[in-house]
């Protein structure tokens, strides 16, 4: 079995100054990795001409496929067409396909008044010597080159452009191309154990594992996923194997086990929903939003979750949760008397099922002796029970309202599992 | 003046599958770009040797600082720290300050139960080639390694860890190694033009900016930043020449402009309306708790921003929202009628000065031929005047969230502006 192994080149100096989080690689690995491409290194490099024929000349030598995203816009900064041309011996001539659909996304999508740009024009040019990939999302086109049994895809660094064509094109072109082996992962996702602790706790199923299946535990707001990632020739015969061992892990960490699939919290705790018919809202203070925004970035959310009431202000603790103006003032909003009303007076006015609620010190201002930052209140309940619980996180504010809520799903998941 | 150059290296098998999107990068290039180092290679390989050995080789020849992050945890995936002591030709040993830093964490922090694991104990051991860098934040420390003229720095892969070590332990200690060349960036956020349209627009401008000066376009969200960069020696002069063609770009966009600092609509809106003295709540539908939460990303929010009402169930709008109930049956969810209201009822129940109001279809299912996914209304207003328009996006359901989020915080500004 020959492993296929690919290198991902994203160009753009906003990647290299920090403005812009590379959040394509991880997409196009991804979808490499179903196919059983295994991508062996990112690279990423600026709009400098010697540094991107550097990275095609490496690159070329690390993988088997090659995959450059970005700098195939519209502006002068944008100097990849012109080196892939003469790095793979081309010129530069009008595709027709692609002038009409730049024509096509003018007139009737865009709808822009007036003759077209030269600059948009320019996008129809393409390098004689690839093949062109349709993208059917936006006017730059992909496009495919071959050297030295390397294959080489060049794509827009627009993430939405990007993914079109990468599920569309590239794919199914790389399945044509190669004969691939199976690369397979089971993904256990855990909450209650450190990283240390887990492993000190399976490290003898750990050790036996064989050579071709390999476990990796990855830390993140208070869980621990442990991944198995197995390679082979035979599919079936490897899925049989790794699922037996996924069932060893499992079985040793199912007392801190919360879902046995690779997905978030938030998706998880809709499917219990969905499967128990029941439904839930958020009670927001410190987490301003960002649990609702969790649970409805999931397509279909709406069918358990009816909203948020993101209550940043005290008033509104008052004026639509009933939270007690006594309470405010005696113990103040981050207490469990606070949260406890928060989920009670939610439940009445979004009339849902469950609730969780949440108010706490996320910092870097806003933090006393006696609650400094990191002071966190939740408050879990349904019509009959409300249960409360303090946390003490110690990050800085990003961290500490992203761990906050996940505690949140968290919490609310082991109410509804203990109380239904 | 010669240009100090970086790369950084990133360790781990979850960046390669996709399963970790890669913050720190963009945190470290950064905070190296403020000290004047050009972050020349980005570059991420797996948790396998012969791959990191070959991204220190490479990297030693590419830049004159390395910096690496990842693979230190205390499990059996991580190899990095072995592989260190034997690329610098040193050997593992305790060091004592880390050990007590390590036991001072599990005592007093961490409060875990019961003696240290020998795996935890291991974090304490260090090779003894390097220069040991505190980690306030947890217990895998810092190491520089000196080679060829080269400085080669490798951190912990948790982003908290890894943020206080870049801040506090190796940009001073880069500052006294090298000799920093000055590198300047001025921001322009631009929105209501596509980003050939503002390219044709300052095509002379950008002709005519001298070579040390590099102009960029960063498109993102219906909105675009263009970026100017100065390189040289002087930071006065440097200033004042990047300053005098930064006012230059500026007036030519003028009427597009949102901002000239470096930071988003959320930061903008938000200085508006502490500058104003107002407030401002959001009565979220289909962006569900997204607007609440890039707001209250902002630390001090709480000053200008009250909350918001997150009605993704049409029960909520009427319940709380007080929308009619013939509005939502004759016209729907998504229309100008019921952002109207949605504005109005939040302004009432959340008592601010200014609301805005979000109501859309953000797929990828529940749209229809009359309104297709990417349907939005938006509405913004206060008490005596409330202005709505729809707008159509073209994305993914990820995408169509933010999208709107952003089209309805630069909605609200323009609001704000023309009505205060």
């Amino acid at each position: 079995m020959k492993k296929i192994n690919a290198s991902i080149i994203t160009i753009g100096d906003e990647l290299l100054i920090g403005q812009t989080i590379d959040t394509n690689s991880a997409f196009i690995a991804q979808e490499l990795n179903k196919i059983g491409v295994w991508v062996k290194r990112r690279v990423a490099v600026g709009d400098a001409w010697d540094d991107i024929w550097q990275a095609l000349d490496e690159e070329g030598k690390n993988s088997d496929i090659i995959i450059i995203t970005g700098g195939l816009g519209p502006t002068a900064d944008d100097i990849t067409k012109p080196l892939l041309c003469k790095y793979f011996g081309g010129k530069l001539i009008v595709n027709d396909d692609v002038l009409k659909h730049v024509q096509y996304l003018f007139d009737q999508i865009y709808r822009r008044p007036g003759p077209m740009l030269e600059r948009n024009l320019k996008q129809a040019e393409v390098p004689d010597v690839c093949t062109v990939l349709h993208n059917a999302r936006g006017t730059a086109p992909g496009m495919l080159f071959k050297k030295n049994d390397k294959v080489f895809i060049s794509l827009p660094g627009v993430p939405h452009e990007m993914k079109g064509l990468i599920v569309n094109e590239v794919i199914p072109r790389l399945l044509k191309e190669f004969d691939m082996p199976v690369i397979l992962h089971r993904t256990a996702f855990t909450s209650g154990l450190g990283e240390s602790m887990i492993a000190e706790h399976i490290k003898d199923f750990e050790t036996a594992l064989p050579a071709h299946i390999k476990l990796a535990y990855l830390p993140g707001y208070g869980m621990v996923k442990l991944r198995l990632t197995a390679t082979g020739d035979d599919k079936e015969q490897l899925e049989k194997e790794l699922d037996a061992q996924f069932d060893h892990l499992k079985a040793l960490v199912q007392h801190v086990l919360v879902t046995d699939t690779d997905e978030g919290l938030e998706v998880v705790v809709g499917k219990i929903l969905r499967e128990k018919g029941k439904t839930m809202g958020t009670a927001e203070s410190c987490t301003g939003g960002y649990i609702a925004h969790l649970i409805t970035s999931v397509a279909g959310s709406s069918a358990y979750y009816k909203g948020s009431i993101v209550c940043y202000a005290n008033t509104v603790k008052e004026d639509i949760l009933k939270v007690k103006h006594d309470t405010l003032v005696s113990v103040g909003a981050v207490s469990e008397e606070t949260v406890i009303q928060m989920v009670k007076g939610a439940i009445e006015q979004l009339r849902t099922d469950y609730m969780v609620a949440t108010s706490g010190i996320m910092g870097p201002d806003g933090g006393s002796t006696e609650k400094p930052v990191g002071t966190v209140w939740i408050a879990a309940g349904n019509k009959e029970k409300i249960v409360a619980k303090q946390f003490h996180f110690r990050f800085d504010r990003e961290r500490n309202i992203r761990q906050t809520a996940h505690t949140a799903l968290d919490f609310l998941r082991k109410f509804i599992l203990a109380n239904s």
